[in-house]
């Protein structure tokens, strides 16, 4: 890179509900941006953003107007990073993308700092940032396995609009204010509603997002054989994804230390008097994964039950993606 | 009772939510009542509600109002069960109680007529009828468990708020329409939100609700040693309870048994496409229980997931206490 202070960025994807968060994580995180260019798809080209109190112009991605950077943040899906990924480390860029177009890719990282930072070294131009509802799951079973050792964990998840992008974000938004009740983004209504169906069914009647639940466990924590059941659906919140998590251990696992070491992890904050569990209206906005109703269950001696909230845009978006892009141009 | 064909019913809790049910439910089957009293507190004494084109008031119950009933429908919480069950037995009534006040009693019958029908043989004057989100869970699991021995359930839940009353559906209605957002009935905002608390907590951390899915699956199924980790949640939905199920058998369940056990047990409806799952607000209104989103997932081969939704209100509540009575009364 052309300085190790100063980092010419990209954000491509700038104009959608990540690509606005990844501005504001920067800025609010005292990213040494140098140049600043914000990419987007033609329909948001014109736009105007603002970072650190200048204007900017997203810009439409395309061959001429791409340059070359330190950093490239991605949020723009699949295709356009299948697309414009390698182009821009081809120009000197880190890229750290937010789409699942390079998360089973066995040479890209796949980075929850708090969990496998060291894999940051091993990158070649791409690091994959995690699916939101993946990164609040590992953030909090993965100091527990530290000390139980981890083997399987059941979880239904209560995912919000945004997850969805701002399309679905309005969708919502219009069913609840009275207008068109007609789905466009989801399958059915999402207002007064909820929906066991995130990503397309495979073969064996999971969900893409059911399977990225074990796929991308098994990775970030380096569990080969951890085993995942999960239930991925879709709720009327704006903002934040709750998760509903049985895991059960190989070491029967001692509340007390439990407690203790979930207290101790980084980017946690444990909510320990059952009745101060986290909501997704209380937690959004914030950096931390919230973690709440930790128990055992009778019959279940080696199992630990817990609710977990965190911000989808945030923890499971642009910070994370930012703390990466932190780890492997600033170290 | 006077006349096997003639039912004198008295509905107590007759102005609430489920009492409305109790009172749409007993027109829609043809239910002989002979007599009808509509009981409540004071505060709703002299409301008027209608019962096959006749209008009704609705009286205060008390020591002056009680008489001599065949059948009593309670739906009115704990503590009028408590003090008032008891009277209406000894004066000839069957009551069947939509409260958790006798559920745990051994000598008081808990029944879904599907499963265990044959316990209302052992009433003694009372029935109880199960929690609402129970009777969704045992109508899935019991024909599965008969086939594969069901060893133990993991369940998350996302419950209507018409499952709290009157007062909390209005609660969330005015959320949403930009009224009042001050939580009175639930313990945080359930406008665009999600708690994962129904019921106080208990020592261990479970709430009460968590704990019933528990202890009325066993008694309903018979299976004493059922293990069953809960964990339920409150979501901004009118009417219709939903599941997220991870079920642990003795055998390994093949699926097409699974499947064609489902489709002959009655009052299910399976959904058999994944891409048909059910949601509340499609099965509200419906008597049927909707499992959908049936799978087995790999690396738990005696697991098997489903998702289901049940009406709250009706096969949860009403439904499921006048098939009780009419097992009782009409054989």
């Amino acid at each position: 890179m052309s300085n190790p202070k100063i980092i010419h960025t990209a954000v491509v994807g700038a104009s959608g509900l990540v690509g606005e968060k990844f501005l504001q994580t920067l800025e609010r995180r005292n990213f040494p941006v140098g140049d600043l260019v914000l990419y987007s798809t033609w329909r948001s080209a014109g736009r105007k953003m603002s970072f650190r109190d200048k204007e900017y112009t997203v810009v439409e991605l395309n061959d001429h107007s791409l340059r070359n950077f330190d950093l490239a943040l991605f949020s723009a899906g699949s295709a356009v990073a299948r697309q414009w990924a390698g182009k821009f480390v081809q120009q000197g860029a880190l890229v750290v993308d937010n789409s699942s177009a390079f998360r089973k890719e066995e040479d890209i990282p796949l980075i929850v700092p708090e969990v496998n930072g060291d894999a940051v070294k091993k990158h070649r131009g791409i690091i994959a940032n995690p699916n939101c509802s993946t990164i609040g799951l590992v953030m909090a079973l993965y100091p527990l396995h530290q000390i139980f050792r981890l083997k399987s964990i059941i979880v239904a998840s209560f995912q919000s609009v945004s997850g969805a992008g701002r399309r679905a974000r309005n969708e919502l938004r219009e069913q609840l204010s009275g207008g068109s009740a007609e789905p466009e983004i989801f399958p059915r209504q999402i207002g007064g509603n909820v929906i066991p169906q995130i990503g397309d069914f495979l073969s064996g009647g999971e969900t893409f997002e059911e399977e990225k639940f074990r796929s991308e466990s098994r990775k970030i924590m380096g569990l080969a054989d951890l085993e995942v059941a999960a239930t991925a659906v879709r709720v009327p919140v704006e903002v934040g994804h709750s998760l509903s998590v049985h895991a059960e251990f190989a070491l029967t696992p001692h509340l007390d230390s439990a407690i203790e070491r979930l207290e101790q992890s980084p980017g946690l904050i444990l909510l320990k008097n059952p009745q101060d569990f986290p909501t997704p209206r209380q937690i959004a906005g914030r950096d931390e994964v919230f973690i709440g109703r930790l128990r055992r269950t009778p019959g279940f001696p080696n199992g630990l039950d817990l609710w977990l909230c965190c911000d989808n845009l945030l923890k499971g978006a642009a910070l994370n993606a930012v703390q990466i892009a932190e780890l492997a141009l600033l170290g």
